[in-house]
């Protein structure tokens, strides 16, 4: 579907060899990833609207949502790996796009998935639609968001000593916390039924919790072939991290994660979701 | 207008020394600044839809709008000025967002104004404005409009030698007329009229030349009193730039600009604007 709307949106054929090798780019950053929001998004979608996925046509407004979820969730990684912020060379098993094609190409290959989202949703048909989502992704991204997260993210790191317990909920909130909200409010808003979002918004905020824990175990457990990634390592291994597992321990991370998996697990429940059940057991047991 | 919309979407204080920093660069980098694609949107709104500049509320769409392309076009400059990419270390008579802040927050600085556009857009009152507002400046922000037109340049940088006059015309219609014609676009679709976009599309890239051809003839003429910005001088001086100047000598580009100002005059004067060709003879005689 990523190809498909990417297809879409850029010229087959250029003249021009630095637009060509930019597409490449474009096409080398947006392959593979387990798409956990957009499952997470689509689920929610499927259960309060009672469709089945099989009616779901590839120009839909949902599919143009989960889309442009993938496209937001690509951009901020392809950022993040910059050198000069979390300075990755690995993602996804391979190399980071900055890594591969420069910094220059990464950083506005960053730009344009960030502004395609944006052109995605507004093709959708329906233009409540288009304003409510675009409401949604773009103050859930910003300075409460994934984007503030990040500018956290990077003071602490600036010094690992300035970081608490409370620092480091309030900023997994709004790095990973408030993009996982989005994309589950994201299906609540297509199912174009009206519920009192409070209870969707306490899922997302504790299954975003559940992801970092998860990240953070897994920096201690997990290795590079498992994970795909740099594991144990920021900043050229300058510094070690101060995630949950610092704060809590291994065994204390793991059964917070224990809980809020249970947590999350009865909403599932409630909305006999089992393809939920079964995203909220992986997030929680996944090993990369 | 641009800090009332920041006021309105940023805490005015968090416990966070980090992202209180991060709110300080981004007041920083809107700062100052000409303002002439939010003129020109605006001088459009105002010619098609025959209201006064009085009677316009500033949480108005068209003020939207305004503030919007503010927040794009600084988000562009802020990302272009980084080293990987333009590596310019003066803007608007002041050190670049990365110089002053460092080059981790000048990229969440970008990322964070090229979110906050599409969020003041989508809280217009008007849900046909959203759509077609949203549509708009971010296909003229894509692959064929400044983000392409910037990655084309990058390319073109590298080795001077690629480009050709052809090449040249095309990566500033990407670079910075695309742009310019959705801010003429933008003022044309909140007046509501349905109008021929033809001609003012045509304006647009017309225009947008005029600003590059009189760009290239400041960094010839141009000093850094003047112009705010370094002259002259690119990637730390390493290479001069093959622009207008280049192929066509300052002589030729001069009356290349004459007559695209007289065609942009033109259509100024059929829309009886005043401000409008105020605007056009700025663009075409400003000394930065």
């Amino acid at each position: 579907m990523v190809i498909y709307y990417l297809d879409k949106h850029l010229p087959e054929k250029t003249t021009n060899p630095g637009l060509e090798k930019f597409k490449e780019a474009i096409y080398y950053s947006t392959k593979g990833g387990k798409k956990i929001r957009a499952l997470l998004s689509l689920e929610f979608y499927l259960s309060l609207s009672g469709k089945k996925i099989e009616e779901i046509d590839k120009d839909s407004d949902i599919i143009k949502l989960l889309v442009a979820i993938e496209f937001l969730h690509t951009f901020s990684l392809v950022h993040d790996d910059l050198p000069s912020l979390d300075n990755d060379e690995y993602r996804r098993g391979v190399r980071t796009c900055w890594k591969e094609y420069g910094e220059d190409t990464a950083i506005l290959v960053g730009d344009f998935l960030n502004n395609l989202a944006f052109e995605v949703v507004s093709e959708m048909d329906s233009a409540d639609h288009v304003v409510d989502v675009i409401k949604l992704l773009s103050s859930h991204m910003g300075f409460d968001g994934m984007i503030g997260g990040q500018a956290s993210d990077m003071y602490f790191e600036g010094d690992i000593n300035r970081i608490g317990y409370n620092d480091l909920i309030a900023l997994h909130n709004q790095k990973t916390g408030k993009f996982i909200t989005a994309a589950v409010l994201g299906g609540v808003i297509l199912s174009d039924k009206s519920y009192k979002v409070d209870e969707f918004i306490d899922f997302g905020k504790k299954l975003g919790l559940a992801f970092q824990i998860k990240d953070d175990l897994l920096d201690v457990e997990g290795t590079f072939e498992e994970t795909g990634k740099s594991v144990g390592v920021r900043d050229g291994g300058k510094q070690e991290q101060k995630g949950f597992v610092y704060f809590m321990g291994v065994e204390k991370s793991r059964m917070e994660l224990e809980s809020l998996m249970i947590d999350c697990k009865n909403l599932a429940t409630r909305l006999k979701s089992e393809n939920l059940l079964y995203l909220v057991d992986f997030i929680g047991n996944r090993n990369r």
